[in-house]
Order: C-alpha cells, then sequence, then structure tokens
C-alpha cells in the first residue's frame, strides 16, 4: 500500500496561467501532467477570466489534485502590470477555493531554493532542475515549469492537509 | 406598458467591494439596492475571494440585474496595492461574467462626469448627487456610493444589451 498525495502548483498570469501537477509517493516526486493556458489577449478582460476559469477546472477534473499552492505575490515595479496580474489571480485562486482545495502561497525565492537549491536561479535553471526531478516532465513552457516549481515547494514543505490512499 | 433595465455597478475591492443596482425606465432612474461586502481581513485571501463571489452571487440571485458595469483601472502608484484589489476585481469580474452578465468598463472620470457634471468630484460630492439622483438611496457606504454612481454612468451611456418589458 502506498501513500500519494497529487499537488497542483500554479504560475497565475492574464497572458498565461501555469499549472502543473506532481504526485508525491513518500520522499518520491512524479510528474503527472502540465501545460498552460493562454487566453486570447484580444478577448474582453471578462472572457479572458472565464477562460483561465474554465480551463483551470478542466484540469482539476482530470486530475483531481488534493492541495494547490501558487507562487506569492511577487512585487512588481509597475502598478498596471500588478493590476493585470492580480486581476489573473484572484480569477485563479478563486476557482480552486471553491472547489474546496486548500490553497497555499509560497515566496518566490523559497520555490527557487527548493528546486534548485539556491533562491535566485534564473528561469532556464528552473527548467532544467525540473527534468531532473520530474523524468518525463519533457519540453515544458516556462510558466508549466514555473507551476511545477511551486508543486515540488509545496511537497517538501507542507504537511499533508489530506492523504489519499492508494493500494 | 414599460421598459424597465436594472443595471447593476460594482466598486471592488479585497477590504470593500461595493455594488449598487439602479433602474433605468427611459429617462428615469431610480435606486433598487445597494450595500457592500467586507471579508474579515483576517481570512486567507482564498476565503475573502470566495466571500466576495459568493454574497455577489446572492446579490445577483436577489436583484437579476440584465447588465454590469465597473469602473476602469485606476493607475495606483503601489504595486503591491495594485495587486490586491486586481484580486478582488479578478474575483468579481469572474463571478459576474460566469451568469452570462456582460460588464461594460468605465474610466473614473466619466463616471464622476455623469454624476457630478465633471470629472474631479470627490467622494463627499459624488454621496451628495446620488443622493439627489436617486431619491431613497438613504445613507450610503462610500463604495456602494461609488457603485451606483457606475450603474449611473451605465445607463448614460450604455446601449441596451437586454431589454425587459414589464407590464
Amino acid at each position: 500500500m502506498s501513500t500519494i498525495r497529487l499537488i497542483l502548483g500554479l504560475d497565475p498570469g492574464l497572458r498565461h496561467t501555469g499549472w502543473g501537477i506532481v504526485a508525491q509517493n513518500g520522499n518520491r516526486l512524479s510528474f503527472v501532467a502540465a501545460g498552460r493556458i493562454s487566453p486570447d489577449s484580444e478577448l474582453p478582460m471578462a472572457a479572458r477570466l472565464c477562460l483561465i476559469a474554465e480551463e483551470l477546472n478542466d484540469v482539476l477534473t482530470a486530475h483531481h489534485p488534493e492541495e494547490a499552492a501558487i507562487e506569492e505575490t511577487f512585487m512588481h515595479k509597475n502598478a498596471s502590470s500588478a493590476l493585470k496580474l492580480g486581476q489573473a489571480r484572484g480569477a485563479a485562486i478563486l476557482t480552486l477555493a471553491q472547489t474546496g482545495l486548500a490553497v497555499t502561497e509560497y515566496a518566490a525565492n523559497r520555490i527557487k531554493q527548493s528546486v534548485t537549491g539556491y533562491g535566485h536561479a534564473d528561469k532556464a535553471q528552473i527548467q532544467a532542475m525540473i527534468n531532473m526531478l520530474l523524468p518525463g516532465s519533457g519540453k515544458l513552457a516556462a510558466d508549466a515549469a514555473d507551476a511545477l516549481a511551486v508543486a515540488i515547494c509545496h511537497a517538501h514543505h507542507a504537511i499533508p492537509a489530506a492523504l489519499k490512499v492508494r493500494a
């Protein structure tokens, strides 16, 4: 008998919302699925947010993760892009929470440290480490790799909120 | 026979989300209802966004507005508060859009102009004008008054997306 928990990591954005699911079995992590949601930027805000919610709900229905994690707000220099990011984040967090999923936030440098061993890794280093830590994850969009990094961070830090027992 | 349309105005915020509903009958506007949603600031982000969505859904169920309007993103000096506002906005816009409501955005100065005749009115002037334009609206929280101002702006500017015919 083994105890597996499925963790959804999320990297929300209005242009691209990355998601990734990792299975944790004791100390072992394995890749389940990852992707990104990219609403047409020509659409009105409301339609873009609906699309993020809809595709995220499809991911939840397909994989049934038990826990979710997201990168903590990083400080933007630009208030206008912070507002756009906020809207995507709000829609994504609401969608997860409405299905009863607990959403844990982690600081960016803590996530990087979980994956690469230090807090200031760049995107390319994160992608390379994701491929090493999660064999089979293949070529990933940057947002999907970041989402998997959040899921790995959660696996390393969080006390399971719910354990799924599989024979 | 008269043609009435019900317009929901929204002033989203993480601490307070104001809402207000106005009935338009030809050139006449009247007050229907207004209020504000104030999630406990001690709650985690996900719970606060859920509460905004939940109470907003209660408003939609109680009043069945046909159209919705919201103030356009105003530029924040502070990226951190823009991100918080964005999350509340994202959750609110998503909630409206998921029920099929069209959400129109208006610039802040256009809203002020609709209500007070000029684009740089302060909050006290807006509240006083709301009470004059919408008899019966009574003493309003600033966020609720702002939400009614958005609804009035929409009534003045938008071509009805849907007309509700009442005997």
